[in-house]
């Protein structure tokens, strides 16, 4: 399995960029690489992870060295410009036939966020029309570093408006919190998962750049502990309060404590509203519900999938039993035994209180105020 | 720290006992010692320690070693026999005070279940007895021995009458359930935690011993996963099909899985019922009320603390933050980063739908039924 070259130590720079396109020997897209903090490896080590090939990007997002459904579609977008190889140059269209393979391949890296599908949609539009413009105006000079530098305006371009995105969710969520409020998420919808700030954190954060004072439950997020290991992480870089619980003690603190939001991230949301988050967030919803807290998804209009009705179409991506019996180098249940490990679930729209969009809040959450707030 | 010594590896006994006293080399109580299943070490090893002082059984208590609210009053009370040594002989009054101190010093050792209590108080009460015995009839002889063997008569009593607790929580527990259900457990209510059996898994187990087919969801129990380290390899040990998740997964799995009942344990059930459980139990109770699933907690009567009338009034332990931050030998969280560690949580007698005691079930759960099932 190839994985890509961590950076020297000495080469972590000191503002962090969750993705970074680095460019080639000569200032031009041609021989540049893909840069990215390795997920895995956070909190003990902020190490990035360079990355020069398409099978290289797979793996990172298979493995989840880099996670999160914005910042699995940028790296899929760039990943798509590493298709090209400038030593071998051909025809256009067999170059194009590659790039479009590529996108293919790196498609079936994950199954359940649909922002990875979403931007590599833009990724094979784009393809569409170079060919189309190659065949009607012909076609001289390097195929290979034309349609690179072509694929990477349209990653760059990606990469900037989901920055943007995550400012304007930052923004329509920062109104919902009150100085003082105490907020609970799960796993990690943060600068990690995105360009920047995030989108359920894009909220705390942006709250607290307009000098509101809150406090986070991070749950821990087992099996792969993306609270513990980068949320918790994320607001202690930026000096956010933040208590760090596992996922089975949320019912008791919003029992017990004052809680005043949950705000979590989505992979895909469905027509009606329905959201898919990573596994535990069905059960947070319901408990939401269950003690009257206000349960917001955060998520940019790149997850929607409006192509599906409802939750029930949206497939949930299965992993590794060892995920759950080794996850941490140490085996933690009987050998052999069954394991059932999905790694999503769906809070249906009724116990979502509403969806901050970079366009606006969805509430209620319901087809038609999604069309509306989509403006589609 | 003492910490005991872990028996011989070949010393092994083929049939597994949780807790087994083992008498000194004359075949009497003195010199005796106590011998458990060291359940920190479970599953990757079966190892017996042999524990032969009070501070020996208090360590095994609070590291959890020894655990589950009917064992630990188990372990408390044949710990209460280890307070004597022959050696050193004096008047039997002052023996006393020393069981007593010892007594005292065992109930230090963990605040939330109310068996340990429950457990010492018996000790104690025959120490009163011999105390005023002796004194009514002169006393000649080692006090050491004869303390000692008659507090070991209260322990082995309370070690059998949980033994038959179990097999009769199981019997009423089993009628709950029918041939195919798929049921669901968090932390470990099984043998490990009991004399034998258990008091959740014993509804199972008889269950299965009257030839229903069941299949068990095993929560794995963070932080310590006691469900995949214990409950997951009691089931195997006994070909009972069980499946782990890990606690988030339970309301997905409620939701889009069969899920005919719950059931759990309890450490300390107030007048009204409202139980105390491991954390993550509460939670449980609210997503299988949103499913229309049954909840049931199954516990002695010597669970039962009818001193309080209601769930606010049991203390809940907080724990170490390293057992959240590196619980699996390897540091999953940032460094100093804020944590909340409660141990239990309690269950509402109103999300309970019936409690399974050795003395019948107490339906609806409310305290006149408590009262009128456990006769008192």
């Amino acid at each position: 399995m190839a994985n890509g070259s961590p950076s020297n130590e000495n080469s972590v720079e000191n503002k962090i960029e969750t993705i970074r396109w680095i460019n080639g020997p000569n200032g031009d897209a041609t021989g540049g690489h893909l840069r990215l903090v390795d997920q895995v490896r956070l909190p003990e080590k902020l190490v990035y992870l360079d990355l020069y090939t398409v099978d290289e990007v797979w793996d990172a997002i298979k493995r989840l060295s880099v996670r999160g459904a914005p910042a699995i579609g940028i790296a899929a977008a760039y990943g798509a410009c590493l298709s090209m190889d400038p030593e071998s140059d051909s025809t256009l269209e067999l170059k194009i036939q590659k790039a479009r393979k590529a996108s293919e391949y790196l498609a079936t890296s994950r199954p359940t966020a649909v922002n990875l599908f979403w931007a590599l949609d833009r990724i094979n539009a784009r393809l569409t029309e170079i060919e189309s413009q190659g065949r009607s105006e012909g076609f001289t000079g390097s195929a290979s570093a034309f349609i690179q530098s072509e694929l990477l305006k349209v990653a760059k371009s990606i990469h900037e408006e989901d920055r943007q995105m995550c400012h304007s969710i930052g923004q329509f969520g920062a109104e919902l919190l009150k100085d003082g409020d105490h907020v609970l998420t799960h796993c990690n919808a943060g600068g990690l998962a995105t360009a920047e700030y995030g989108t359920a954190l894009s909220v705390f954060f942006t709250a607290q750049d307009q000098g509101k004072n809150l406090h986070v439950y991070v749950d821990e997020t087992r099996p792969l502990l993306q609270g513990a290991r980068l949320t918790a992480w994320e607001c202690m870089q930026r000096d956010l309060p933040c208590t760090l619980i596992c996922d089975s003690m949320a019912a008791h603190v919003m029992h017990t404590k004052k809680v005043d939001a949950i705000v979590t991230g989505a992979d895909r949301i469905a027509a009606n509203g329905d959201s898919a988050n990573k596994i535990g967030t069905y059960g947070l919803a319901v408990l939401a519900k269950h003690h009257g807290i206000p349960f917001y998804i955060a998520a940019p209009s790149s997850t929607f999938d409006l192509s599906i009705p409802d939750g029930s179409h949206i497939p949930i991506e299965e992993r590794k039993e060892d995920e759950i019996t080794e996850g941490f180098g140490k085996r933690t249940a009987p050998v052999s035994v069954p394991v059932y490990n999905p790694a999503f679930d769906v809070a249906p729209a009724d116990l979502i209180t509403g969806i901050i969009t970079e366009k606006g809040l969805i509430q209620p959450v319901d087809r038609q105020t999604v069309e509306s707030v989509l403006d589609c």
